[in-house]
C-alpha cells in the first residue's frame, strides 16, 4: 500500500493587529498544516515581519519556493509592506489584483490590499475583512448581500454583484474592552465569569436597539442598578455587550434589506453573541465561519494571482 | 476708620471624587476665604478624610465650633460617612433634612444625601449634582424645569414644582476620555493642542444628534478621515467630543420640552462646549455656572439646617 503525499501550493497568511494564522494548502484548497500564533502586526513590528514568517514556514516545512499570500493589518502603513486599497465601488476580483509584493525577498511573498471608502462625509477603511468577503461571496457573485462582520471595529458592508458597494465601521468591540475595563464600569463587572447571562443581554440589545441615544445612559445603568437592587457582575457585563451591540444594529439594520437577508461572518463567541442579538429582535441571519471565510477567501485570491 | 470685620457662619464643602473645594462663608452668604484641590474621595480615602478636611480648615483659620455642610462623594458608600439617597420623587427641600452627621467628631460636620431613582428599568443615582439644583433652582421653585448638567457622567433632570421627577445620566465625560486616550482613537488625537475646531465640533453635534445609532461609526470616521484624506488632531479630538455630546443632547432632548426651556448647569471649558452644542441644534439654553450653583446651594442647606 502507498500513501499518496500531497504537494503544498502555497501558504496563506491572515495577519492581523495581534493574531497571526498560516496554513500550508494543496492544489486542491486542503489544508495540509496550520500554525497560529500572537505576532500580529503590533508583536511583528517589533520582531520583524520576515522573520516572524520564515520561523512559522519552517515549522511547516514550506518549500523554499512556495508562494506566500498575506491579508490583513501587515499590508498597513504601520505594517511590512503598505499594500494600499481599492477604493469603492470596490469589485472583490480586483483585491487579488491589487496585492503588492513583498521586495527583496527571493520567495514569491504578496499582501492584500484593503478597501477605502473615500467619501468625505463617510470615509471608511477596511482591511483583511475584504479576503473574507471573498471568502464567503466568491470572486463575482450574483444579487446583492448585507454582511455584518462582527469584530473590535464590526463592518456592515453592502455587496452589489461582487462589488463593495458602501461599509461603515463601528467600533463596537474596542468600545466594549474600554468600558468594562478602563472606566467606572468597571466595578460592576469586576469578577464576571464566563459564565452567561442571555437575558440581561437580549434585553439590552433590545433597549439599545429601540433607543440608541440612551446608549450613554444605559451603560450607567449597569452601575446603578448594582448600587439600588443588586445584581451579578455578569448581568452588569451583559448590559454594556448588549447595548453596545443593540447601538450597532440599529445602525446596521436601518437601511434598505437585500431580498437575499444578512450574512454574519464570524467566529467562537462573538457569532455566538450576535447570533442572539438578531435573535432578540427576530431578525434571521445567514452564519458564515469568519475562520473559513478568511481562508477560502485566500485561496480563491492565491488561485487567481498564481493560476494564469 | 474702623474697618468692620464679618464673622464666619459655616463651612461648605464640595467633596468630588476628584476634586475638593471649601468656602468659609458669613451669615450673609458671603465668601470670606476659598480653597480647591485635588484631594478628591479617591485621594481623601486614601489620606484620611478628617485629616484632609481638618488641613483646609486650619489654613483658612476656622474656628473650632464652626459647623461643616458637604456634599459629593464624600457621601457614597466608598466615601467618608454613607449619606444615603432621597428617593425619587425628590423633593429638593428633604436633602438637608437628611443630611448626615460625621460621628465621633466635636465639630458639627454634615454630608448631604445624594437622590437615588429606584425603578428597575431606569435605575440611576446622583451625589452632588441636588446641591447645584438646590443652588440654581431654590427651595421651593414653581413650574417645570429641564436640567442639563455635563461632566464626567453627565445628569439630566425633570424638576417640577422644587421636587426632582425624574433624571438620566450619560456617561458622555468618562467615554471621551477613553476614547480619546485608550483606543486606536488616540493615534488620530495625538499632540491635539487646546486650539478648538468649532465647525468639526458643531458638524459633529449635528451628525451624531440626527443619528446616533451611528456614534460608534462617527467615532472611527475621526480616523478613517485622516488616514484618507489628513486632517489635523484638533478636528480629530473635536468630532470625538462632538459625536458623543450629540448623541447626550438627541436623549436628553427627545422628551416634552418644559415651557420654561432648558438650564445648562456648568463652567468653563464644558459650558463652553455645551453651548456651542446648543447652538449647532438652534436650542436656546439658560446658562447657570455650575461653581456658583453648589456653592449657593451648600448655604442653602446650611441656613435650612442651622437656623432654626
Amino acid at each position: 500500500m502507498r500513501i499518496e503525499m500531497t504537494e503544498p501550493a502555497y501558504v496563506a497568511v491572515d495577519w492581523g493587529t495581534s493574531s497571526f494564522r498560516l496554513w500550508l494548502i494543496d492544489r486542491a484548497g486542503e489544508v495540509l498544516a496550520e500554525r497560529r500564533s500572537d505576532e500580529g502586526m503590533v508583536a511583528a513590528a517589533k520582531a520583524g515581519f520576515a522573520a516572524v514568517l520564515q520561523s512559522h514556514l519552517a515549522a511547516v516545512e514550506a518549500p523554499d519556493h512556495l508562494p506566500v499570500l498575506v491579508c490583513g493589518m501587515a499590508g498597513a502603513r504601520t505594517g511590512w509592506v503598505e499594500a494600499g486599497y481599492v477604493d469603492t465601488p470596490a469589485p472583490l476580483s480586483a483585491v487579488p489584483k491589487q496585492a503588492a509584493r513583498v521586495p527583496g525577498e527571493a520567495r514569491d511573498i504578496r499582501i492584500l490590499p484593503g478597501i477605502a471608502q473615500r467619501d468625505p462625509r463617510t470615509p471608511d477603511v477596511m482591511r483583511g475583512e475584504e479576503t473574507q468577503l471573498l471568502g464567503a461571496l466568491g470572486l463575482d457573485a450574483a444579487g446583492e448581500a448585507l454582511v455584518c462582520m462582527p469584530g473590535t471595529h464590526s463592518k456592515w458592508v453592502r455587496v452589489k454583484d461582487g462589488t463593495v458597494e458602501r461599509f461603515s465601521t463601528f467600533m463596537t468591540g474596542e468600545l466594549f474592552s474600554v468600558v468594562s475595563r478602563e472606566t467606572i464600569l468597571s466595578l460592576a463587572v469586576a469578577g464576571a465569569e464566563d459564565t452567561e447571562d442571555v437575558a440581561s443581554f437580549q434585553a439590552a440589545v433590545k433597549a439599545a436597539y429601540e433607543a440608541p441615544a440612551f446608549a450613554a445612559n444605559f451603560l450607567f445603568g449597569a452601575r446603578s442598578r448594582q448600587l439600588l437592587f443588586g445584581g451579578t457582575p455578569a448581568a452588569a457585563r451583559e448590559t454594556l455587550s448588549g447595548t453596545l451591540i443593540g447601538v450597532e444594529l440599529a445602525a446596521g439594520l436601518s437601511g434598505a434589506m437585500p431580498e437575499t437577508g444578512i450574512a454574519l461572518i464570524a467566529s467562537g463567541r462573538l457569532a455566538m453573541l450576535y447570533r442572539l442579538a438578531f435573535d432578540a429582535l427576530s431578525v434571521t441571519v445567514k452564519p458564515v465561519d469568519a475562520d473559513e471565510a478568511v481562508r477560502r477567501g485566500l485561496s480563491m485570491a492565491a488561485a487567481a494571482i498564481w493560476t494564469k
